[in-house]
């Protein structure tokens, strides 16, 4: 299939990622994590987020997200969220139905929760009717592309923690945001009181891989057989954690992510003063949303694969991955312009 | 870590596997399934179990294994399985959690459940506070290394049917069962009446790879939305999709399967006539189950990896694998007369 | 405690429904409605519902209400209902929790869905990631007070057969709309193609009785079943019954009702031309909305156990009850007027 | 229906429980548990079991049991109890459905767990692919009429919690047990480290009416959203808190449960020298367990109803009540004799 513009996990897996893979195939390895690679490469999500942070493998990105959760609540507990949000929108009902807790989803401008828009859900405190607000949850970047800015996140910790709540990221393209901001994921997470981080891999370059990142401790309890029984323990886990090896060494999530960046930022200049689009977002990570006339983007999609992301509202979604190239850019620009010139 | 009998994964991925991953990654594919790769990889299932088969990959034998037992559930249904069984005791309780359905559990002399041992647990239909039985669930091989032969699975299959109960096999290791009996993977399920299988690649060879093969079509419906909502929805599933055609292409599954078995019956023709050892499962498969004094078989762990299956009766595992050479044997069946003779 | 307006269920029982009770505390029963008297009673909902309607005891409004969406959903489902729906609000996440279905949600104007507010959910349809929307559900009357019209139930049941989805009503206060708009509960639920009812009998004099109405006769299938592991299968279920039976009987629903409306619009009357007092909602079964001053309302309650509705706005709920009388609103009023006139 | 021996929830309301609900239907009282009724019966249970036992009412056995359960356990979790448990083979799987977790049964000649028997299933703990073993659940008096002495208790307690477990009695028919050995509550539970105690009232003249008694504090956070969404809370809870009033002043219960088992007791002299008789276990509360020929229990099912217990083994249980009258024990007996001599 031509490269598109479809999502940042329609391209393949990066060929230091596949080496790595390969390195770890030899002799036996404990199963389930228990392995030497395993550890090493947990060893190097402590460098990156602190020495008290928990880390653990999953299979997928809405993994990730319900195993954090789940760590967070208990079933009479409600998580605040966009309702843009993917744990809300994207992930069949995997968090209610796992959790059992409940979603009190926010309408936002932008994706972004703030502390006024979380406000307006946290009432019924000590009352038994009601679902008890237990983690606000949002994504870095969001699902619109935007980002939260560092003092953003800490207002929302704070806000959490004064609630005796906590704070989660669902961070499926967390080196995005890291690269955008110039920050370390530290900077991002354990120095703002953040407590558990879905961390996204597969979206930027792996295979099959993310991490559940437990900031606060306290959420470490039980957490192992959460993990299996939720169906996220890998059992040959060394070809999980090979994959974040490759990822670490060298910064190659930070050359990933500036890349797929950077091709984001370059389709918007080529294209936002162009008559007939309209960007909706501000463009700060790898996905450009776009309002174009109906017969413009359905006639571009037959040329290249992505998603209408607001078929009422006529606004499509175009994501730059860590294989775009110039030429690609080049080439769907141009094809762009001669329908909108139609 | 030095080949041991520990586990069939402990073992690394066949080279063919690999290479396959590595084939397929070029371009562009679209996600979750709906890639030409997982395309014809589900036709080459249809080719083993027949065109009304449904197929769907999943992440992990847990995973695959809750799956089929939610397209055959609701919580107020029991599963019956044996005392022994993987998915009541090695999976932390997901089947019930996931689908809420009740597990009822018999004792066996040597894991395989008879139609007069289900029937022990045919009762209360029709009664309100019953958990109503609803699914048979066998291993095919056991998790202690036996097999069913094609009247016995019959026979299971039939009585489940005459009470308007569903037949699952958890196929774990199923390419040893077809090996060992000399039978099509079709001839074991489909011709028989299995409803569902859980069809295993990880133990056999593959880095990350199961399957849930539906065989009776009424399970079919919503089983996309119970898959994404139970977390075993891969993105990027091409990858998942390439081992299974490494697997099945020039047959990997037979050789690999046959393999491991070999080796198993080779220890066992070493060690059977030992004094101090008792071999006490027949070895039909990969596995060969052992009474050893605890002082034998507490030095032998500490040259070589394996599992103790039930310390109170001194009885270990030894696992057999794809990888598994004459001389890991030799050495072992070399150390382990060593220490008998002590 | 003196009689206030907090609610319908801090007043009494009724004495004809004591004196029913008491009525069948003769002999033996069988149980879990098997008797005898449980049996009448479904046959008098029948002659309210039709022959085809399936009825089922429960202990409380929550109960029934889960019932219902439990008996028409899977977890991979979703409900839409007002973003003051009872279901969303003021069950402590019952529903999500034992259905694992997702609610979603819909801001209304004054607490009723219509089919333009309940289409803007209506999307994802076979797209594995999202939700299925299959029931749509209304509270008759509202959580406001306000009623739907036949018509407008028709629509949605209409709208929700026309996407292969069901319509729940929750009936907490099923008499109190019936009475108000002159209508049979037939006219209001079998007539209308309404699948599913929760018909309330707490709030309207009896004790502990609630009803599961089954208007689609392809929900009844393992309702039994499904009820016992939901706790809510009583075991003297002929208390429950005999409730009912005082309840059809004369038809003290009407009557019960009836009053608790006529007082409701009393006062309705006697407050709604005060200054500083703005009625919010449209009065039209037994609970009157009004936005006050906070120094007068925090200072009536010290007289009159009532609830505020939304604090934030200054709005609270007067319920009136079976056994409001006049002299209750008089007095209520009078001290109400003292507080404005301060 | 003629009275029989079917089950003690056949029988009807004690006329003392019917005047108490009838005496507290005045006026208005705040809802949900919140009145001065419940406040008090809450210290009557108090008084009984000590003062740091928290009390919650439920609707029904099933609903007490689970949360119990609910309180003690997280998904991972299992439930160690005997195979005839209420909580295994009589609610419907309920148990496991809400509490996701796993029940591991014990076969046991009496009903009663010990903690040999107990034994057999604390293993793997720490284990990440096992669930993790946490509460030990018995009833007393158990499912087949025995009874644990005082010290069998304490034996499994001190078992519980050497292994940091906790200790669960299903108390259905408590007060039986309590009169049957001669000790109050606080003798079986507080002073014995009983953690969690489901107290029924229902089957021993209540009309619905059972309650939950925690004596370990840790239990108590969160209980009552955990009540709320399991759907066990009542709106007119003075109704349940007036049962218990009459329950407790006077000690009816004990005259309940002393006349019940008088009546068993009586029973079984009378025909546990009957040829063709044999009473099962002992007859220690208000059951009496009994082979006979199926054509004899058959025919005498015909003029009285009972439950078959054990169909295959042609065991039948005949159960006696607060209202069972001597006068039905002769008529009973000499039925069945005209059977046996036949």
């Amino acid at each position: 299939m031509k490269r598109g513009f479809g999502s940042d996990n329609h391209s393949g897996v990066h060929p230091n990622v596949l080496k790595a893979i390969a390195d770890v195939n030899v002799e036996h390895a404990m199963a389930y994590g228990e392995d030497e690679y395993s550890d090493e490469v947990v060893g190097m999500f402590k460098q990156y987020f602190g020495k008290q942070a928990n880390v653990y493998f999953a299979f997928n990105g809405t993994g990730a997200n319900v195993l954090c959760l789940d760590a967070m609540t208990r079933s009479h507990h409600a998580v605040v969220c966009a309702d843009t949000a993917h744990i809300h929108v994207d992930e069949c009902g995997a968090p209610q139905r796992i959790t059992g807790a409940k979603l009190l989803t926010v309408k936002t401008p932008d994706g972004k929760l703030t502390p006024e828009l979380v406000k307006t859900q946290l009432h019924g405190f000590g009352f038994q009717h009601h679902s008890q607000p237990k983690v606000i949850s949002i994504a870095q970047p969001t699902e619109l592309g935007t980002l939260y800015t560092l003092d953003e996140i800490k207002a929302l910790a704070d806000l959490a923690h004064s609630y005796n709540m906590y704070l989660h990221i669902d961070g499926a393209r967390f080196a995005n945001a890291a690269v955008a901001l110039g920050c370390t994921f530290r900077q991002m997470t354990t120095d703002l009181g953040v407590d558990a981080l879905s961390f996204g891999g597969t979206k930027n370059g792996l295979m099959i891989g993310e991490a559940v990142v437990l900031l606060n401790p306290k959420l470490n309890e039980d957490f192992l057989y959460r993990r299996k029984q939720a169906m996220q323990l890998c059992s040959k886990m060394r070809f999980i954690a090979a994959q974040f090896k490759a990822y670490f060494e060298g910064e190659l999530w930070k050359e990933n992510a500036a890349h797929s960046n950077a091709m984001a930022k370059m389709l918007y200049n080529e294209i936002k003063d162009l008559k007939g689009v309209e960007v909706v977002y501000p463009v700060e990570v790898n996905g450009v949303f776009v309002r174009l006339k109906r017969e413009v983007w359905t006639e571009l999609q037959k040329k290249y694969f992505f998603y209408d992301w607001d078929e009422d509202d006529n606004v499509v979604r175009f994501m730059c991955s860590f294989d775009t190239t110039k030429d690609d850019i080049f080439s769907f620009v141009s094809t762009l312009k001669t329908l909108l010139n139609d």
